[in-house]
């Protein structure tokens, strides 16, 4: 399926600096994942997390990610990042990114991630914490 | 005398990544420059410079910066940076960039460059051309 | 299989910096890609490749990477990196990094990524060339 | 006077990473500014200070960084990157750091950054502790 910025409930916009480049002229590849995080970052917020990270609580872990590089963006340019999960699991969940060229109006790259929920106070992994679920849920919309 | 953003004919916002902090939970001291960077670029191009940096006529070349730390930025934030030509000699010029915090409404870092001119064709450093001095004093209205 | 570092004919060791490090006190994601970019850089090299990609002939993009996550290296460390070629089809390859922590003698994470040959002539994708398989044979010792 | 290698106490070395060059085909200038970092960081080590900074207690804060580049490094390449102490006041001392092409065997970039003691606990500027002038005195060797 065709992906498209109306799939996605959390949807970013990030400039393109030019020291993103590298030197075969093209955003780095590291600069998508970059977006990613931030995307991410942003998902964990609308699930109520705290992003300091700061808590003795349950966090989020990226256990693994992959990024399938499609058309590569150059300066200038403004990414829009849409992330939504893709899929749950017992002990983690998988949040999609897509990456958009605005300037070629263009899907630039897609990067999936998967989340692991961690106890920072029994130092393990543990399942799919109820309020992750009923957050993601809620922003989803399913 | 207080740098207000009045001050600045060129104006550009890049929000914080969360990944742009170290762990001492604070914007790391590079993402300044970075952003200094790319507000410099965007001064360059009302320039009318070529900044693909492809041409073997004239361009610009960084000989040296100072970034002074003022108030610490963390995420979540947007950097709101002014560049404007504070000095011009013989052979360069000097861009100063203010960098203020969005959220905290104040002044978080001022750094400056100097921006020297350098033939590709001859591959030395030249006097600043005329069409550069031209420019500037149209951005600046002086 | 375990992976252990005398399964790598090419093996490189990058120090970690403090900056490396995000506020989650760890070593942030990206920098792991950043070692396997710099390691599949010198198998490239290996494989008699000119990494200028400044050459109109053949050179490899990047189509796809991915990385799991084992252990959270932290500074001060070193991380040691290995890469081999670990699966060839008709337009690309595959290459695997194994991230090791020196400090702490463990595997901290794997990425694999594959590499098309893209004609810069002829501005698409072509098959594997055969000198490339052949350096790739040479490297691995098969 | 001649910056050579044998003034300084503390010698690191980084190697340059493809990645670090940006699309104008140098070490980009962010990244002399990370070596010096490093560098500074493991001075702050052989002052004995903790380097977590997860302490409540008396630590260093980078008020202010300059960096005068001199020739542009590429890839490959190994920084060779000294640090000392070239001035202390009142209430902040400050770092030299010489960046060295081992490649070219010359001076790359010399930056220069001001330290200053804050108390975590007071949450304000301190004078410099007796402790940080008698390590400064023994690295140096004064």
């Amino acid at each position: 399926m065709k992906l498209t910025l109306d799939l996605f409930k959390i949807i970013e916009k990030y400039p393109v600096h030019w020291g993103d480049m590298d030197s075969a002229n093209h955003v780095n590849n590291l600069v998508y994942l970059r977006w990613a995080e931030s995307a991410r970052i942003k998902y964990f917020e609308k699930m109520g997390m705290d992003t300091s990270f700061s808590s003795v609580g349950t966090g989020p872990i990226l256990g693994w990610q992959e990024c399938k590089y499609i058309f590569p963006m150059t300066y200038p340019d403004t990414a829009i990042v849409g992330a939504r999960t893709v899929e749950i699991t017992e002990d983690r969940f998988f949040i999609e990114c897509a990456i958009f060229s605005e300037r070629h109006n263009r899907i630039a790259a897609i990067s999936k991630q998967s989340i692991i929920p961690y106890s920072y106070g029994e130092l393990k992994k543990v399942e799919m914490p109820d309020p992750w679920l009923e957050e993601i849920a809620k922003i989803e919309g399913s």
